[in-house]
């Protein structure tokens, strides 16, 4: 009885950070769709067939905005998945939070990048500022599992085999970014082929560890 | 007394995918006032009658904004309901779940495409793209409700009436709006209406199950 | 304390509104500050002075910007003062607080247009478009308070001195709105007058009632 | 055990309060990325390297963007810490609240004119008014903790040393940030730097706080 009246407490501390990351992460992700514009196609071709080819000719705008999407909604639950085998908050922790969460805030404008010089010449940059962008992120992936993963701070149920694993894998998170960044320089393609490796590899760990 | 412990215990779970979940929601909807301009009025006719006349001509935008906000509204109340029975989450919640607030975060772009060419003879694209939104919405909805009716994630206060109606009555969504979606190639005024019917079918859906 | 774990359980039903409708409110009254427009001083007239008077010159935008604020912060404040006497949601509430919701989320608009026109021939119209989507408001907010106040809505611990006191209050609303836009037609400052002075009533009679 | 319950109940009533903020403070945060404008690069110069240049060229944006992230949330932890101290809201808190949140809404505002003219001849007016919105904050913070640190809405558990220390700290904001303001007219370096200074400090006090 006491011991869940513990738990109950334990939780406490961590719940306004929590909904503050949760807001943070869904007002990101649905701040996605504004990239979209309504497509101006000429008075004088107002016809059916205009306005169906000038909604398929963004198709760049959607593959970005799915893309982003899914790579937001997967941080949003490996952040998830980590906040639950901690149950205190200290300084760091917040500032380790915010640094993180600058990352996530920031995903719509390189995609928005990606999705309008993606058929120009100009696409290695855009490809090469979008994988950088996700060097700085896994940065602060890692070190945001860091300042969570201290004794004071992890929950009296957190299980130490996700703690131990995550650290081990997020450390893999900055080389393999920059190694995409690289790419970008040679070949769009690849480097585009690394991050979206990269996001099912994510995806698939996460989905194994909240299995177990 | 240590069974109302125990659905203290059980809500927790759900609890940051319901609070991310209203989040996306909240912001899709509140974006949608977004896609009204303030009307430039030429400086020369700063009439009362002039500004008057811009802002009645901008009903289309109107009926839009109304429109996708109760579409929004109810899909929430849905979504609500859903979860009501649920109390564990995994992975596969998480990835049908993400994929429906893709589908709700796009909502404001179909409709905002449906108000600017509603009036112009390139009215059936939009209305099929509109229609055709909904397609995916609706197979999404269909995954989503597939994913948490599983017997492992269902809380021990669902209602199996409740799941059993739900499981048929989404089934018919899909096919539904594809009809609505081919109805717009012939007719613009047939397609929103059986959209409309259909909201107005599932808002009655709901406020059936609520009242029971 | 059975009686304790009732009182927790009660609050559960309508916790979900609630948290959708604050995300609701704390977007609308977010986005305000994106109505605020970075002036475009000409490069040739780069001087400090310059800056300083287009900052200046946006004055209108600025009392546009804090009344709006204040005016839905007051709405938020109303709406958790009658949800703390409510404590089980059905079909009708959804939909009455779907109606408020939809009030709010347009009170930018109607907000910016008369920030945009308030010094030009047109302001009586703005103005009048102003005070009638409060006329709005006001009835969505009586229809409200008559769905949220039903007995079996209704939480055991509400105040039915509150209760009985708002729904007498809000019965003004709708006709004195009304009053404020037809008073538009005749002066702008008078419609504005009302509009201000009833806000500082709301603001008071929360002040009594939360005091109390 | 009592005890316990009390506190589950002391908390419920800043409850809506703190989420309603949070979610201000995560929408201003999050905004923050939309004043971010993807450079228009002629077509005829779609190289890799003009893409490169004018990512570069946006710096100011960059700066403006990760001061402000930092900035509102060093905001958003004090108001977090404060109200950690507080279990009761009445009219006033709710009042100083807002006044508070109109701030932190308002602060993209002046970051963003900052980092427009940040490089022409009218930085001095640029960095004056954001130094001037700052000092506005700080008095609405000042009256914020007056508000919130009064006998009959303080916890319980509320830590006096906190609450004396911090209403000591406050009283310097006003004061400091007008300085910041009036130096930005000698130069614009100068009160960027005071304004820095100020944060750091904030950043601080907060650290040493969480820790003790």
């Amino acid at each position: 009885m006491i011991d869940e009246m513990e738990k109950v407490n334990e939780e406490k501390e961590t719940g306004r950070l929590e909904a503050f990351s949760d807001g943070v992460f869904a007002i990101a992700i649905t701040l996605l769709v504004l990239e979209l514009k309504v497509p101006d196609v000429a008075t004088a071709a107002h016809s059916p067939a205009a306005l169906a080819r000038a909604l398929l000719q963004q198709w760049p705008s959607y593959v970005g905005l799915v893309t982003s999407f899914f790579t937001v909604l997967i941080m949003w639950v490996h952040h998830h998945a980590i906040l639950r085998n901690v149950c205190r908050t200290d300084a760091w922790l917040h500032f380790a939070n915010g640094c993180l969460l600058l990352g996530v805030t920031f995903v719509p404008y390189p995609t928005s990048i990606l999705a309008r010089y993606l058929q120009t010449p100009a696409a290695k940059t855009a490809a090469a500022f979008y994988a950088g962008t996700f060097v700085l992120i896994a940065i602060c992936f890692y070190l945001f599992i860091r300042a969570a993963f201290r004794k004071p701070l992890l929950s009296a149920r957190a299980s130490m085999e996700f703690v131990a694993k995550t650290c081990h894998e997020y450390m893999f998170g900055p080389p393999l970014y920059l190694a995409a960044t690289l790419a970008a320089l040679l070949d769009v393609r690849l480097s585009l082929g690394i991050c979206t490796a990269l996001w099912i590899f994510w995806a698939t760990t996460i989905t194994k560890s909240t299995r177990a």
